[in-house]
């Protein structure tokens, strides 16, 4: 099964099932690019835990080692973003980049979970671009001004059960159009069980967190009036716009 | 004005007054230490910004050098835990500390504030334990196993409104009745309106959020059934027990 949350065209906030470009809730079924509705992120995330250098070329092209356990960092709810927005990144940095992911969205309050049963604490999976502000990210022990800011986590539109995605699932990053990052859920350095352990060793998670699981090669600048497209294998893609002021 | 946030006899979340250790709701007074009443959190946050080396003093017995500019990291709402609890830290750790802070609640919805309007969105301050596991802490890039763990963010009780405060006031922690900090908001590196100016160049603080401003020196490690209490001049005192399983 696919989902999307929108607001409907009287304000109130759905969630329809999807099918190849229509979402359908009740009697009604919009275009999911339609003007009537606004795709909303599929989930409403208390907490964003994401995964730094979970994929071994990614590490190796920032210069840095594969780390010996997952590498948490946190985005907030001011992080999240959505399918057909319009992101603005902070002003005067010399290198905000993209970074394609595949997004965990948990479906139930959860602490303590063992590997062998961490699946079923996963409602499905979406598509994340991980928005890096280089410039402070660099600065800073904690990746605050450089990963946490508004809009630093697009999510959507699709929420998509875990049967609709394979266990070599690509993840995909375009801009403008062009082909920037080609990974595969079989390169994670930790596989989701294994994050959703680790996490869950040291935090509840609620129903709606979403873990970011880190992105392949490839990451790269934006300019301003770029569109990114993070395409996920099974579950769809993401399309949003950045404007840099 | 002080206030405190709890649930009434009937289960009811209730904001009252605070005065001498009463509260007042409706036509209802309740003890602070009764039993009929459970304190909560003063606020509700969706986010706890905390800064790390904000008094000279803490940085230099950490072996750390005063930050150029506030150092930021993040604790999600599953680090908050309120005044009378049992706070349950993660197990098998060599060192688990208190750092008494004070805490800056915020009033309203707000992005891009100036120093000198940033007292305007301030609803109040509170007390803050900034509960550390210092194992985890030196090993990770950002401060999640050591900083963001469940229970790591006791608030409370009291949310004071900025004219009980003094501009000096201080910031003192106890373990079981002997005095570990005694540190004052006048040493505080960057003062709050910096704070929130440098935030809110980044990310929108919602009503509710709570910044934590720094630890003084004489942070120290904890022991299983100890009793910490936070003091902060003004606004009252956070008491809590430790539970190391």
């Amino acid at each position: 099964m696919k989902y999307v949350r929108f607001r409907d065209p009287a304000g109130a906030v759905r969630r329809g099932e999807y099918e190849t470009g229509t979402v359908h809730f009740a009697n009604e079924s919009y275009d999911l690019e339609n003007d009537a509705i606004d795709v909303l992120a599929p989930c409403d995330p208390s907490k964003i835990v994401c995964i730094g250098r979970n994929y071994a070329d990614h590490a190796d092209e920032m210069g840095s080692d594969v780390p010996d356990r997952p590498l948490l960092f946190l985005k907030g709810p001011n992080a999240v973003a959505s399918h057909g927005d319009t992101v603005t990144v902070p002003a005067g940095k010399d290198r905000i980049d993209y970074e394609a992911e595949l997004g965990v969205v948990i479906g139930e309050q959860c602490r303590h979970v063992p590997e062998d049963r961490a699946m079923e604490v996963v409602e499905g999976f979406t598509c994340v671009n991980d928005i890096s502000n280089r410039d402070d990210q660099r600065q800073e022990q904690n990746w605050i001004r450089g990963k946490a800011f508004d809009g630093a986590a697009p999510l959507g539109p699709v929420l998509a059960t875990p049967d609709e995605v394979p266990a070599d699932a690509s993840v995909q990053s375009r801009v403008n159009g062009e082909r920037k990052q080609d990974g595969s859920r079989e390169q994670l350095i930790f596989p989701i069980p294994e994050l959703i352990a680790e996490i869950t060793t040291y935090m509840t998670l609620e129903r709606g967190d979403v873990i970011a699981t880190g992105t392949p090669e490839g990451v790269g600048p934006l300019s301003d009036g770029d569109t990114v497209e993070i395409e996920v294998e099974g579950v769809g893609t993401l399309e949003h716009t950045v404007r840099i002021p």
